[in-house]
């Protein structure tokens, strides 16, 4: 069972603003991205069509931001599962940049996720309880893995 | 039968890059904008669930940018229908920064898009005629219209 | 002196996902549409070079979806000033989509954002008092304003 | 002298939009993280503002699409300069999807972009020669590159 994972981005040109920094729109698409990665290290995917038409919507998502991100930056994604229940799960994330020194924690942000079958024509949402072969593998990470 | 609609865009705070100006793939958004509206003025969608799953993938696009847009600028963005085939249609642009002396224009672009049907379950696409629906209220644009 | 204000923004093709939803990164962009166009409604503009090169980055941001919005959808995004302080400011949003029926709110997000002054070489941000012009113009919402 | 560079983009799930492949103005951006990795890999930045104000706005873009990519393909971007002029470059692009099989050619587009300096304060753009320092790096590729 898994409950952290890493990734790196990089910011892009297209993911900057006029003031000269990364929009932080961009944040809440890193931490997705981080999300998925965790999926698929665990042979899993965030978007299913067979077996079953599942999806994960977000219900919560929030960010606090504490260091601009500027074109050319590399940032660590590191995501924790801090809450694990019967239809939706809880993640935070730790932005670093990792290039240049210092590194340095630019922003947090937490995503709250439901776990739902989709109706292929209504394209309908209805929250189910996360199968088996998925929370079999994840898990809430310990008190301890939040303390850095 | 229609060949021709306007929107006006608003330039938002997300649209720059850190050169201050729009970042060049806001003006393909831009277009898709004014494709969609342009259907809907025609009680059409772009994309349809019944009586069938159909869209239109684009097939090609291009922009030639004469000046840049910067945020909260507004801009007219016209399209004329430029060919109807039977499968495919293809669309001329023309944006035009439409606040500030002097009004002026931007870019000019073209996408030409193909008529599919979706499975819903595979997703697969598969190009087929133009419904007669649709194409009953679509026309190409005598040569005058590009005149301006 | 001002605490409300509301747009309407449309949701575009280019807004959703595979899911068939908007994707939830937009719902941030929808947030700052209507803060900068709150501040166009005060004759003021979120990102300045004359007198000042003043901006607003972001320093917390949230947001609680209870209902997907669609392709074609309206969606009136309604801010409140929650806090007004000596060096930042704390938005409330509310989206209603206003199309179709029943009518609903489909999430609430809010916006802390801090004044600060960019240095136009090195683009440094360092945090400011929110000037007289700017300060004179908002106040923060009574308690009332929240209530529906 | 360089002409030539690659590199491998993942099609995230903010990549996709209803119709369940990825929005096309994405091949947009896709182009520019690899003009831009180009760039890094001879030592250059796109965006400088030492010793100069320097940027590259687009000029024209296009892009041809023959097939859908999905969430979780990879696409390897291959960067070809097929012009070099005093003040602008003429970039081809191809596009591959490189997982599953067959593996097989997506799309192919073309950026001509403009050197330009930037007046820090009234952000005006202003066409240049390429400085030597950045010509003296990059060439257009040979007829044969281009083969494949």
């Amino acid at each position: 069972m898994a409950y952290e994972f890493k990734i790196v981005q990089e910011v892009e040109f297209h993911h900057t603003d006029m003031a000269g920094i990364m929009h932080y729109s961009n944040f809440f698409k890193f931490m997705e991205a981080a999300e998925h990665a965790f999926f698929r290290s665990l042979g899993l995917s965030i978007h299913t069509v067979k077996p079953e038409p599942l999806g994960w919507p977000r219900v919560h998502a929030d960010c606090d931001f504490s260091y601009p991100l500027r074109f050319e930056d590399s940032v660590e994604v590191r995501l924790l599962v801090r809450e694990k229940r019967e239809k939706s799960l809880v993640y935070s994330f730790y932005f670093r940049k990792i290039n240049g020194e210092p590194q340095r924690e630019v922003a947090r942000g937490t995503l709250a996720v439901a776990c739902v079958k989709r109706d292929n024509v209504s394209g309908k949402l209805t929250a189910v309880a996360i199968p088996k072969a998925i929370a079999d593998k994840i898990e809430a990470a310990p008190p301890e893995a939040f303390g850095a």
